[in-house]
């Protein structure tokens, strides 16, 4: 008997007691099966990292007829590849990630384990979405999303996504209705001076990561970040593979 | 009073301990000044990781003229940030990583955290070089690989790289000399069936990673794993920036 709703897998890094994630779900629900496989505690910063010096740890919380969770004790990554290959029945229609509390564009996309998420269902050819709300605070306003994720997921559920790419989804935080939707490109901002030096309560000394995000002057003006300040929510068609086909020739000639 | 030598800053992520990165300071130390901040175990998997949850330790081992060596127990791209940003005196002028055991061919630059090394120099607008031995033991010949590096860092100190690209290199592990250096692309290989379920010693029950490789029938035959197999050592172009720009319409469409 095969249940004709669709099948969501939903994932975050923040960890399952967030707002975002609940958010999520609760859109994911109206629209089909769920099943979430998400890190216990926050994974924010893990990028694709994958746990094999030790084993990943899961606990079922709830199971009922078309909604599961899982908890694990993995990264974002281990997550998601712990629900294709063991927890499911069967492969997911979709796999969403978020709603992110806080922006993923540009750069950061290669730290985030929100991305970590849905760069796992890309591999495995399932159309894969990651949201993010560009309020760092656990109280952020994540209700405000749902209509965009709503419409973001019932398109992307019934066209598709090309073969190796995913969508990185950033939603403005702003007190008035978003302006529209912009389909963009990453950023090629950096965060510089990024570290306080500290003496621990023993004496010991450490380093402790922060930032300050600069924007790189490389002529990309009209970006994933442009947009947002003007008050659109953005998408940034990513791929998985990070090969610079059009260098091939340069770095031959450089190299042989 | 400036060194006109070459400052060159190493990283990895298995750990200072190993033959892979030992071979690399050697060749290095021939061509300039060494600067290494390195995992003071092994951080492999990690991805682009950060930390910010928690400080970062540095312990300084070795500091005479002309070479430093800081260990941390922070993530290859917390090693690499550390050094550009509070470590050393200047930028260097390239980043090398590795040489790690173990490919990363295709798919594992996702995960691997040599690769995290090279993207943090590259944001930096700095030449970075990933360096990967095909063998996983720690007992690895990585000697073998030291005319290569050399080669190759030798042309990337004369000549640069171009902005937003790193090197991805990938040597065979073999018994007859390389048959010689392709510029290539990534496959689109992935892990699958990764996971094997067990019970620990107290009776509590757990998944870890493992993994059989396959590859993805897409199309694209020759790949940095197929000039591998032949013998030959592979130079994958790589971008730090993910976002698929040829995809900006077609998803437009499927959207809005």
């Amino acid at each position: 008997m095969h249940n004709k709703r669709p099948l969501i897998l939903v994932s975050n890094d923040d960890g399952y007691n967030f707002k975002g994630i609940q958010s999520l779900i609760k859109v994911a629900r109206t629209m089909g099966d769920v099943f979430v496989v998400a890190p216990a505690i926050h994974q924010s910063g893990m990028s694709s990292a994958i746990t094999f010096a030790n084993p990943v740890r899961t606990r079922l919380v709830t199971s009922q007829q078309g909604f599961t969770v899982y908890l694990t004790n993995g990264t974002p990554a281990d997550c998601v590849k712990l629900a294709l290959s063991q927890l499911m029945d069967r492969l997911p229609d979709i796999v969403l990630a978020g709603i992110n509390h806080g922006s993923n564009h540009g750069m950061n996309t290669l730290y985030s384990g929100t991305m970590g998420c849905v760069f796992e269902g890309t591999q495995r050819n399932i159309p894969s979405v990651a949201f993010s709300y560009c309020d760092h605070s656990p109280d952020a306003d994540t209700a405000r999303c749902e209509p965009i994720v709503e419409h973001v997921v019932k398109r992307v559920l019934e066209k598709g996504l090309p073969a190796g790419v995913c969508l990185n989804v950033n939603i403005p935080k702003m007190e008035e209705p978003f302006k529209g939707i912009k389909v963009t490109e990453g950023d090629m901002g950096r965060w510089l001076n990024d570290w306080v030096h500290g003496v621990d309560p023993t004496g010991g000394d450490y380093y402790w990561l922060t930032g300050k995000f600069e924007m790189a002057d490389n002529g990309r003006h009209v970006t994933d970040y442009y947009w947002l300040e003007q008050g659109y929510v953005t998408v940034t068609p990513t791929r998985v593979d990070q090969t610079a086909m059009d260098m091939k020739q340069q770095i031959s000639d450089l190299l042989l």
